[in-house]
């Protein structure tokens, strides 16, 4: 027996983005209960030429809804990144979530064999469902998520590994 | 078809430890070039409740070589982690990737379906491989892979996530 693709890529990206989804609501609660203006942790970076908070959670959302959709050949989302403030990162997890739940799981019967094409680098790379899921979809999928979860920890927010891993 | 245990365990852990190793020796080139102490570095953390590098390095190892034997149902290597240099965390980056791939393939056969026994918060949890693997083994390891670079990354050694992602 082996690994179900639908597993691997809607239920664990359902569930990390719902992880996320109550890290934010700790950060928002941070942010009043220590009069911090919000914009201060969505506006947050590791490093002057790393991705702020806010951009981290969009691609987390980025590397759910893309993979999901080419997994399942159907068209990806095209969304405008216009969410910034803590409110607005939710409803863009949550309709994430929405959007990965509702693709028909029999989509996913023949996804680790067929062949997914995505821009790297401006060139096509073509590659098997299996190979996109595990060496580009999951690696950089669990970037963003860490590196939002790690903005905010090191932000001073009172986080632990339970609440990244949703089981809080 | 559905992806294989082995491919989704052993062969993106070993993938993503040889990025990691790479990493490491740009942030000791770094040291070196900008002589900084290296200790620096692999004691740095991105909060003091956090842990810092080097502990985070041997967390990634811990949670490809805990995980490859449970789903292959053989011994978990006992390592003591006592590697804190630059040099000693890629010997353990080194050693874990040939532990790894020295579990026989034929051993993952039944492991998304294996019962796989785990202590978490001090009690006994069973769950299958598949679950385990998903929900436990890959978001630990990518947490504490992810963590490892963005401390390298907050220290300003120059990494882009091609180095993460191991296309370099």
């Amino acid at each position: 027996m082996s690994i179900s693709t639908h597993a691997a890529s809607v239920e664990i990206f359902d569930h990390m983005l719902g992880a996320l989804v109550k890290c934010i609501a700790k950060a928002k609660a941070h942010c009043e209960a220590k009069k911090i203006e919000p914009d201060a942790l969505t506006s947050a970076r590791l490093y002057p030429d790393m991705f702020p908070f806010w951009r981290q959670v969009c691609l987390a959302s980025d590397f759910a809804k893309g993979p999901v959709a080419r997994l399942a050949g159907v068209d990806v989302p095209a969304w405008e990144d216009k969410e910034r403030t803590f409110d607005e990162l939710t409803q863009r997890l949550e309709k994430t979530r929405e959007f990965i739940k509702g693709v028909a799981k029999e989509k996913f019967a023949d996804a680790a064999a067929r062949d997914v094409t995505v821009k790297i680098g401006g060139q096509d790379m073509t590659m098997s469902g299996e190979v996109y899921l595990l060496r580009m979809a999951t690696p950089n999928f669990y970037f963003h998520m860490t590196t939002a979860y790690d903005i905010l920890r090191h932000a001073g927010v009172e986080l632990g590994k339970r609440d990244f891993l949703g089981r809080t």
